[in-house]
């Protein structure tokens, strides 16, 4: 299917070069694609983006945006919800905690990692191993090139590449459009097409105070693509699971997806309750709102997916296929349960049985699901420092190996406004679940509490910190362990309290579920790379990839959807839905609609294979030049995560056409739109 | 404490007049009684009401009132948004399905119902013969009296009472105000305090097409009430569990709180999704989505509630000291766990351990809350009449006994409106929140969903239903066995496809958990009256009782919160909120607010005690007048279902005063008004 279809989020060191030329007669070059790698942007907070001009603009959603948006914002000023438009350069906002990646180059390390694990090693001296010698790699990799070094693992555990990257952390916001038509349509839109976004912001990035002079951009494409072009999507594709075993998928289906849905449930009840409290309120808990609510949908997608006997059908096929090939020559019937070339598989069920024993507890402890609040996350950073600095580098936290200091370090002091009335909803929200999951006896959960109600807690907890202030964090996070056993900070005693459970369950998970896994992955990828070759790129990973598709409308029932929406369609419907939110169009809209030539494309679809992380990607036309920036999927591309299919799933991106209209008739963008075409 | 506080929902056939002696200096007269049980009202649909005019005039809340202001709402008419005013009897609205019950008598035949069942009995026969005497006596009561005749179970088992009532099921609708200022503060203030409330709707029972002369009737007081006062409450409170044993309420804690609320969010969540796609969407979910919220946030309280181990500690203290008295007379110590007479307790914590096993599982199927939409409900007595009508009424599942079927049908028949999406909407949620709970591979889950994802299964049996014409439903009900066996409707087919696991589960429940608990609470109740007399009242069974309290401000912090606020009190506040919703008052109230006293009270609190099932309360004073309409608790009082207190714990009513206020300056009810007081 692989090579007759559209899929692939392809790695930039293993690209698609015959699938593209078999079936669109392109010549992927190499100057394509170092500009394709050098141009592409990886935004930290989950998103994707890509240079737009020589001076370091950058282009990406504004949902990307909200989160620099929100921390930009003061309760008189609301930037997430009005837009920003920099008259200037000095005008430009720099951002508290942004940090953009740009990919520079990709090393396989896979031997090297290998051979660091003893064959007979245990799990838990496996797992050591491999960390250590990740952590050693990038270590090195830091010293020696200056550029940020992460080891990714691929095909679950099957490859092992060295990411390095340039970093940029001073972002300045250089224009976002208003909330209303960047996200118009609301979460009843999100995840649907036909849609009218003007999902784009703008940022620049600054080196030494001056605007990154970047080398490689994308130019801006004036006319956008046409029906049936070949357009790329280059961006960072978070997570898929289309090649995990169906024992995990089943997984998956029974255990985590149920949680995660409960979870995402319960954190929007509780924001959307703090949100009803008053305007500024409703400001301060936007974009959690909105992040929470758009996970919720996609899970809520993928739930249904696993849930459609069709779809687990398909997956069983899959595997048995694969299995199949492993057989003898010429023979077409499944392995027999005892075959021995059967038992990676079969370790990945057992590892599920152990993980369904300790998953809650474990998301709950130390992912934090039970600590949803930024307070939190800054206190166990100060305490789990002062822990693991001391040790060597290779022998700590994953986070907290040298290579990464920098970043944290860079998130953990932010400026960016907390607020106290927030935090405490999220986090008795959080304590109310735990209890919810484990009962009221649980010792997790009369650890936490402490002897008084959730709601209770969480106020205490909140009122007396002081985390509130960078300083404090920075007074801890440098004044090591003294300091931090010497603290009373109510929310600093609390992280402790919490830490050696959560310390032990991420050690059960590491060595009892995470290692096996790996070393099942590997197995069962060096199996499929021995009969498919590497005709099926790895699972996302938040890391650089490439997609390829056409721009093509699909039919839905007897109805057509066209390839692309116009102008003239958001008037539309917002005029159907009496102009009431969530499809109320900006007053800059409603009053400059007659300056606008109502038939420019708005949104397109194309059957590239994308993923949430996608957000923000680039598409580019055969010239590689930017025909528009992809914004979401439509609801039959939800299962993505574990199939693709081009007959009606599709992703979504503003069109380039749309981005320069917008801007030239109804925003003061004129500086803006010369530096994207060279005129105003 | 009981004799001290006001505490006590009380029995009309036991009333209180000993601690409203000692501590109200109080006589309360069999007169006063007489009255307060011929003049008040239950709102079938799950609140209260009473009886204001001689001509069958009956107030109660605004969202006790919603039920029937939505389904006679159109999508071009919003009575539950704008409210109602009938101008000429004429005018007034009849209700599709609105009944209203006005108690007649009580009748301990608790002795009957216990020598129905043979002490050597095993559960299953113990429940059936139980079953089996209260349809007996309800029937022989209907036919002897042609009164609605239900035996209450009291104590969770300790008391059986029959109880008539004087049924109305031609109801019309007088008077209702927006419900922006009905429920002004929204989600964010319910169960909050100071509140704003004009939380009051008016009907008119009638019968043979004439209003009713009720005879009996609160005088509706010009004054309302003042600081201190001795006032009343008379209504119907739903549930409380103050009698449960310690383990049940452990039980509830970690095993029933916990599913109930991550069910109310997966619904709040669905209905609010459902809201956002357009507004006719939002008026046809609006009352749902209230019912659901509501329910969220007094289960939420509850939850805090028993997991504050304060509160656990006084359960257990109570737990021990009855224990105790039960003990030698001077010994203080309390009984070993081997005592003969602790064995009802254990019993009760017995049948936790059973319905642990299963309880998911029976609210899923049984209860039916993986199938949350009207047109299953339909569908299920479709199926089940056939099959129970044609028993004896005596063995027939209780809902279907000869003396329920005229309401049941009432109910079943109604011609109020049902919508599709909506529909499709809640089914989908229900169903995903079955797989959710039960895994994908359960076999209650495979048969319910028939191989398809959730919405694809709910959008079948939607699409494809014709029970949304009453028409289908009379002849399914009326055509019995052979006509539901012949039925092609999908959504019958589907009730009859999970009928048989159902009752199985129900089955399972009564005979496993409730016969045992029953039996357990007999036991119990017998020692409490030894040891307590009847000081303290039993459980709520929303069934008409008697609470009485002072009417009286409370301290937060340093904060002295006032005893009433006042319609000036709701304009500042909405000014503070910039008039945005959920503090949007309607336009009549802006513009008419010059014709306002400011200083009437508008919303007033007591220590009385009430529970959900007292919404539409009539709030009385020592003469037995009107002075308010009972409408909430403040936060303190919810964990009222557990233990009582009146330090900060208070109801929360509507001001006699404030409706007439607001009806003679606002309003166009001159002859309401007129028939409240006299004049206009």
């Amino acid at each position: 299917m692989t090579a007759r279809s559209d899929e692939g989020m392809w790695l930039l060191n293993d690209p698609p070069r015959k699938p593209l030329k078999e079936k669109y007669d392109f010549d992927l070059t190499d100057a394509w694609l170092a500009r394709a790698m050098n141009a592409s942007v990886r935004f930290n907070n989950g998103g994707s983006g890509g240079f737009v001009s020589p001076d370091g603009l950058i282009v990406t959603n504004h949902h990307i945006a909200a989160d620099a948006l929100q921390k930009l914002s003061t309760p008189g000023r609301d930037l997430y919800h009005d837009g920003f438009s920099a008259a200037t350069r000095a005008e430009e906002l720099k951002c508290p905690d942004l940090e953009l990646n740009v990919l520079r180059s990709i090393e396989d390390v896979t031997d090297r990692v290998a051979a660091a694990v003893k064959p007979d090693a245990k799990p838990a001296e496996a797992a050591a191993a491999r960390r250590a010698v990740m952590s050693e790699i990038e270590k090195e990799s830091l010293a020696k090139t200056g550029l940020r070094s992460d080891v990714v693992t691929l095909y679950h555990g099957g490859l092992y590449h060295l990411y390095r990257y340039k970093k940029y952390t001073d972002v300045r916001l250089v224009f976002a459009p208003e909330h209303a038509i960047a996200f118009f349509g609301g979460d009843a839109d999100n995840f649907e097409y036909p849609r009218f976004n003007l999902d784009v912001a703008f940022f620049r990035a600054y080196e030494d105070g001056r605007p990154v002079r970047a080398g490689h951009y994308f130019k801006w494409s004036e006319a956008g693509p046409a029906e049936n072009d070949l357009v790329f999507v280059t961006g960072h594709p978070g997570t898929t699971q289309r090649l995990e075993t169906l024992a995990k998928l089943i997984h998956r289906r029974d255990v985590t997806l149920p949680y995660t849905l409960y979870r995402l449930r319960t954190m929007e009840a509780a924001l959307a309750q703090y949100a009803e409290q008053s305007p500024e309120k409703r400001r301060q808990a936007a974009t959690d709102a909105h992040r929470v609510a758009n996970a919720r949908k996609a899970f809520g997608g993928q739930y249904q997916g696993l849930l459609d006997p069709k779809i687990m059908e398909k997956k069983k096929e899959q595997e048995a296929g694969l299995t199949m090939q492993l057989g003898l020559a010429g023979e077409v019937k499944p392995l027999t349960p005892e075959d021995a070339r059967l038992k990676p598989w079969q370790a990945v069920a057992e590892a599920q049985t152990v993980l369904e024993k300790f998953e809650r507890e474990y998301a709950l402890y130390e992912r934090g699901d039970a600590f949803p609040c930024e307070l939190f996350t800054i206190a166990r950073h100060c305490v789990r420092l002062a822990d693991e600095l001391p040790k060597p580098s290779a022998a700590r936290l994953r986070e907290y190996r040298d290579s990464n200091l920098e970043s944290l370090r860079f998130e953990l002091f932010s400026p960016a406004p907390i607020y106290p009335a927030l935090q405490r909803t999220k986090l008795a929200a959080g304590l109310t679940f735990l209890a919810e999951n484990l009962g009221g006896r649980h010792p997790l959960v009369t650890r936490a509490l402490d002897g008084k109600p959730p709601l209770a807690r969480a106020e205490e907890l909140v009122a007396g910190t002081r985390l509130f202030d960078p300083a404090e964090r920075k007074k801890l996070a440098d004044g090591g362990k003294a300091a931090v056993e010497a603290s009373d900070d109510p929310m600093v005693k609390f992280a402790r309290l919490v830490d050696a459970e959560a310390r032990a369950l991420r050690k059960r998970y590491e060595e009892e579920v995470e290692e096996p896994e790996r070393q099942a992955y590997a197995e069962i990828s060096r199996l499929r790379f021995k009969a498919l070759g590497r005709s099926v790129p790895p699972d996302a990973t938040f890391t650089l990839r490439l997609a390829f598709g056409q721009v093509k409308g699909y039919r839905v029932g007897d109805e057509a959807v066209p390839f692309h929406t116009t102008f003239g369609g958001a008037f539309e419907k917002a005029e159907a839905q009496h102009n009431a939110e969530p499809y109320a169009l900006p007053p800059r809209w409603v009053e400059g609609k007659g300056k606008l030539d109502l038939s420019t494309p708005f949104d397109f679809v194309s059957t590239a294979d994308t993923i949430g992380g996608n957000s923000g990607s680039p598409v580019l036309n055969r010239a590689g030049e930017l025909v528009g920036i992809n914004f979401d999927r439509n609801r039959f591309g939800l299962v993505r995560n574990f199939v693709y299919t081009d007959e009606q799933a599709r992703h979504i991106a503003v069109h380039s056409r749309a981005v320069l209209e917008a801007l030239r008739k109804l925003y003061p963008a004129g500086p803006l739109v010369k530096e994207l075409v060279g005129k105003e």
